[in-house]
């Protein structure tokens, strides 16, 4: 791997006809347009935010450096190598078939050729192997570069929260914000209506010219997805992970049929919680993050009428089944966010003795994981639960 | 109409036998409790909302007098008077059919013998009657007592927005709140768990023993139906009136199978658009009331998730018929609430020459009303839609 040029002359013929980098890069210039994007994932949301910005950068030349790579994990799709897929027919047919992508974005399937020179760096893979890529990444990238996670919820443990733009930070030295919203993958690759937040503040060696809110307005907004910038990383963050634990109380709650008020009164709660845990853990983060964002009340809105996480507590409710029961047998083996995420943040709350503060997330967590009835929710949100600290308001 | 001794007696049986209001009356005496309690109105929300004043009365002895007055449009129902109904079977067999009612809840055909001697007049009747009711209440009532308004909606003319407690105020000279959340009465009747929001800021003459926020918690809040009293009457009046227009923009995108992300998107776009109006139209209301309360956010998310409103532009949506048709074909005469709402705040937004500033609201009144095709609500959202403002930003 040397420079572009020949790292491109292993890509397809089709790919080979398209733009080389045009402007000069070294790694140790200022930060300054036209910017070199490159998406790290090819999931279905990986793919799907490739390709918004494949069409952004096509149409901003000026701004961007039209040509996208894409860091695809190379596997065999139907007897060919995906990312020559991808790079052929331009169509993820493995994540995300049937959607056409723009042929200024190219699949890399190895990691350190798809981000050479990339002043922007946007990763969408799975959290679990958040790692693994760090750690390949580190030394490797562009030391000026600056970064989006699109990945979704929080590092929770026992003494407190990370925030995964802050661990990519933390391990590549390189500043990064978030992107998250009520964003279902396939509705917005499909070009339907959706908006989506993103969240950067600027670092603290910007410097004019380098990646502003401008830069990334124009990096996502498309006229089917509408972008709002804001500087608050960690409210998204936490709406983005707490919602999953709403849509089980709400799901419950759908489950026993108790109506639409009751639904409407879990994600109510939920909400407030969402900001009391938020501004607890994080106290610079803005409630209008949570009640005004996409990523915030949209997303709620969206997590708490489908999703796993619902279906698994609704079913749950119907039948008596236990969580484990239910994820073993109707979801396929997939879990469900909501239950770890339940646990992580009852093991920390429990942690800095302050369960009390959030009578929604603990119940849900003893229904989900103790037996706990779901009948005792409204009982329990009157604050009432703690029998051992019966005064107790919030 | 003398006083209650002789009034009873016109009651059943069953009522006779009912505490009579036990406390030294007069119009001149200071607020103090045992507060009697009235409520203006029977329908379903009114007989469901006083069914819960008066299984709080009756656990509140030193705070309210036990029987509750409930004011009964009389008509006749199966051979019978419908207050006769309620007050032999304790059900109010018309609007509130299988519900069991306490039985110091009396129903009084007539209007002052309802609400004399009365501390607290719950206004419970629809919008339409308003004027009417308080005509016949003006000079009828004590001077000193306070109201609270389960009324829906606001007063919108070209000129300006009135809130339905400010209109009673005026009308009868007493200080008037509000009570309003993601409230389907069925539901609350049926005791199934909800919450509510009431309005009050305490008023210029309040005194120590006055009617206050704990008070209206006491008659309000049950163990089903959870309370959260605040001063922003403003906030929950706009929120409940302004919900309407956003479900119908909400069923707009539902008809046209847009997917969760577009609806999610609608429903945080009018949720901003009902901030701004609010705090245009009513400096002092709080943000807080739209993105927190049961009366904002949760009665927001009901109300975009089914009901009247939704209802017809989904239908509008799947069969391209006008709103009027729809109105008459599908809703067997009842009329969207919504649809007059959103005419009204056109015609008020026209006025003050800010349309642009609710791109929300304006598109959904000219796809209703000027046949404007539902497509172009991205696009109106993205701020585009003044042809000669090109350079509008909100």
């Amino acid at each position: 791997m040397t420079d572009m040029a020949e790292s491109e002359s292993d890509v397809s013929t089709d790919v080979s006809a398209l733009p080389m980098l045009s402007h000069s890069v070294s790694y140790t210039s200022i930060q300054k347009p036209p910017f070199v994007v490159s998406v790290i994932g090819s999931g279905n949301w990986g793919t799907t935010v490739a390709k918004i910005i494949a069409e952004n950068t096509r149409e901003n030349p000026l701004l961007f450096e039209q040509k996208v790579r894409m860091w695809v994990y190379e596997e065999e799709f139907e007897g060919s190598n995906l990312s020559d897929i991808i790079n052929t027919e331009h169509v993820n047919k493995k994540y995300l078939p049937g959607i056409k992508l723009p042929d200024n974005l190219v699949a890399v399937p190895d990691l350190l050729e798809a981000v050479q020179y990339s002043n922007i760096l946007i990763f969408n893979i799975p959290h679990q192997h958040l790692e693994k890529i760090l750690s390949q990444l580190r030394g490797n990238i562009d030391p000026r570069a600056r970064a989006i996670s699109c990945l979704k919820g929080l590092r929770v443990n026992l003494d407190g929260v990370e925030l995964l733009p802050d661990i990519i930070q933390d391990a590549l030295g390189i500043h990064c914000g978030v992107l998250a919203g009520a964003n279902l993958a396939q509705e917005v690759a499909e070009q339907r209506f959706s908006e989506t937040t993103v969240g950067y503040p600027l670092p603290a060696d910007y410097k004019p010219g380098d990646v502003d809110h401008t830069v990334l307005y124009t990096l996502f907004h498309r006229p089917y997805f509408h972008v709002h910038v804001i500087e608050d990383i960690a409210g998204i963050s936490c709406a983005g992970a707490l919602k999953n634990i709403i849509a089980i109380s709400v799901g419950f709650v759908e489950g026993l049929e108790w109506g639409d008020n009751a639904k409407a009164a879990m994600l109510r709660r939920g909400l407030l919680e969402m900001i009391k845990f938020g501004r607890k853990f994080f106290p610079g983060c803005l409630v209008s993050s949570f009640t005004e964002e996409s990523a915030g009340v949209a997303d709620l809105f969206t997590t708490c009428t489908g999703g796993r996480n619902f279906k698994l507590a609704k079913i749950m409710a119907q039948t008596g089944k236990s969580a484990h029961e239910v994820e073993k047998e109707i979801l396929n083996g997939q879990s469900a966010q909501g239950l770890i995420t339940a646990k992580e943040i009852h093991e920390l709350i429990k942690n800095k003795g302050c369960e009390e503060e959030f009578p929604l997330f603990e119940t849900t967590y003893q229904i989900l994981f103790h037996g706990v009835r779901i009948g005792i929710l409204p009982y329990m949100l009157e604050n009432k639960w703690s029998i051992s600290k019966p005064n107790y308001s919030s």
